[in-house]
């Protein structure tokens, strides 16, 4: 189910709730499209596109960790879009251990790299596991620091898609060593698009995020602001301000993220939230699950409205806006709300961002 | 009297309250010090070398501007530990206008010190005068950038003593184009124990303290605890963490100093306290001048107190302490611990220090 097109994270678990299973979610999946806009049916995966995609995944030495399962990281599954699936190689028991984030920028200088990579094996003297993006530069150099305590890359594409060519040799390091997790399915090119969403996982495994060399509008602000939205504690490295690649960094700092020199500045931040190895609870200042409880699948039919969907389609343009925003303009109810964007989303016509965020697509 | 060598800045207008003329005062001075130490006499500076300064002040065409004088800066008048008297060489007139401390690291990086020259450029175009310290490094670049908008240097020895040899260009070039200032009289060689004392005013004479590069345990981080006692913003730098000299200004960054990556952060937080090119009013958060009104001339003798004295003295040591400590201490009243001070400082016993604290000496 969660394969199929236009049902992202907060739908499927919409769905599962609101049906009770997969199997009558997915069954209910044509109807609920034609609601949305009549003139599309929804392609659900089938029976064999899934078994291709675990004969993909066996073949590569890859496992399926789903929402719900021991493996899956405790704080991950507590945000609002938590992806149903994860596909992992390498040590799947490290998801299990207390993580902080260490991102940054893609042409990282030679000391932001050294920085990166320093405070990545301090961390892990510490027991704390790395988790990054294995980008270029300093995600690069931080899961380097980390490789021999415990580091976790989340690819942006499928777990088998090297990217970018050059950290081919620490993509191979990491399989062995480490471990790589990827949402998306075995042999998915990464697009741009991709990006935020792999950075809310990142974020959302750790406990905290440290930021390193970050131009402004960089993706690692993303990262941040992700990360703030799901309640994790943001670190900053301080750096110069003639240098560019600290713009977005000091940004951080100058909006109240902690200023980091070394792993001591997060650990003693972090607290008790990292201390020991024992994997971390569900953080008390995450989100709760953000949907409404859905009404039970007998009366499904009493809650579409068409008048609602044109209320919230009028709102909407290509830029995101909150769903809580939404919500108030539209003078309807969450629950109302979050069911039609249901069918708005699976019928193609909405496309939901992280962040609670909705957007025309 | 402010020449006398036992009496400091805050002794100098305590007594002045008291004796209501500084004849009265200087008459007052041998018996007042007999009663803190019965040994010793007070040598107060004759009248004969009073006028020696002023005919050594008028060859190097320096001035006397005192407290109360219109040229006196106004945010400085308005310290606890105002200096009574300053020698002044240059454009006086430049002293009347709001000003920016900028400070730092004498070893500052090149990078460090084209920040400090580009931001004192920056706030001179805003009208800013920048007062510093005509130190190597940061201070001497803040000075260049400012040279032609308006810069102020406030030595630790006399106006005429130059410090260290290499500023001597600048030194000179400070006298024609921008002003120089000194507590101390001409020909007074700087000593380590001066600059705390000199730190004060530049802090003091600011509406705002900038610390670009200060390494920890630097004097620029004496400035900073200054401004912030003396009610002023205090402003830092960031920097990399690999770069020792950037370890104090990231200190501060972490305390709540604003974060500063040029003219503009500064001048947004200031805001009012620097719009236009008005001579700034003493600063709503400035203290109120810290010692209580003294009691009237003729009861002098009644407020003497042996036992005072005593409890003063077994508290005090060589370390300074804080006096709202000692008032507590002693279970005497604040004007009481001052009345008692004054005699200790007069007859040399004990030390004042910025920041409203004594030692003994």
């Amino acid at each position: 189910m969660c394969r199929t097109e236009t049902i992202g994270p907060v739908s499927f678990f919409a769905m599962l709730r609101r049906f009770g299973s997969a199997r009558a979610a997915l069954e209910a999946l044509p109807r609920l499209a034609r609601r949305g806009e009549r003139s599309r049916t929804v392609a659900a995966v089938t029976r064999a596109e899934a078994e291709a995609e675990l004969a993909a995944l066996h073949r590569l030495g890859a496992r399926l960790v789903c929402w719900g399962e021991p493996l899956y990281p405790n704080a991950l599954a507590a945000i609002e879009d938590a992806p149903p699936l994860l596909t992992v190689i390498g040590e799947a028991e490290l998801l299990g251990r207390p993580m902080v984030a260490v991102v940054g920028a893609r042409n990282a200088s030679a000391s932001g790299r050294r920085f990166a990579r320093d405070l990545a094996a301090g961390l892990g003297q510490a027991g704390i596991v790395v988790v990054s993006g294995l980008a270029r530069g300093i995600d690069a150099a931080a899961h380097l620091g980390a490789l021999a305590s415990g580091t976790v890359a989340v690819l942006g594409g499928g777990i088998d898609v090297v990217y970018p060519e050059e950290n081919r040799g620490l993509h191979e390091a990491m399989a062995r060593q480490g471990a790589i997790v990827a949402e998306l399915p075995p042999g998915t090119e990464p697009q741009a698009r991709h990006f935020p969403r792999r950075n809310r996982i990142i974020s959302g495994m750790a406990v905290g995020v440290v930021v390193v060399e970050a131009a402004a509008r960089s993706g690692s602000l993303i990262t941040a602001r992700l990360a703030l939205e799901q309640g994790r504690d943001v670190f900053a490295v301080p750096g110069s301000p003639l240098d560019p690649r600290c713009r977005g960094s000091n940004d951080l700092l100058r909006h109240g993220a902690t200023l980091t020199e070394n792993a001591e500045d997060v650990l003693s931040q972090l607290g008790p939230l990292v201390a020991g190895r024992a994997p971390p609870s569900p953080l008390p200042s995450l989100h709760s699950p953000p949907l409404p409880n859905w009404p039970a699948a007998d009366n499904v039919d009493t809650v579409g409205d068409d008048a609602g969907i044109e209320l919230i389609l009028e709102r909407l343009g290509p830029t995101a806006v909150a769903v809580d925003e939404l919500v108030r303009q539209c003078h309807l109810s969450a629950a109302v709300v979050a069911t039609l964007l249901l069918e708005l989303e699976l019928a193609g016509k909405v496309e939901r961002h992280p962040g609670n965020l909705v957007s025309l697509r």
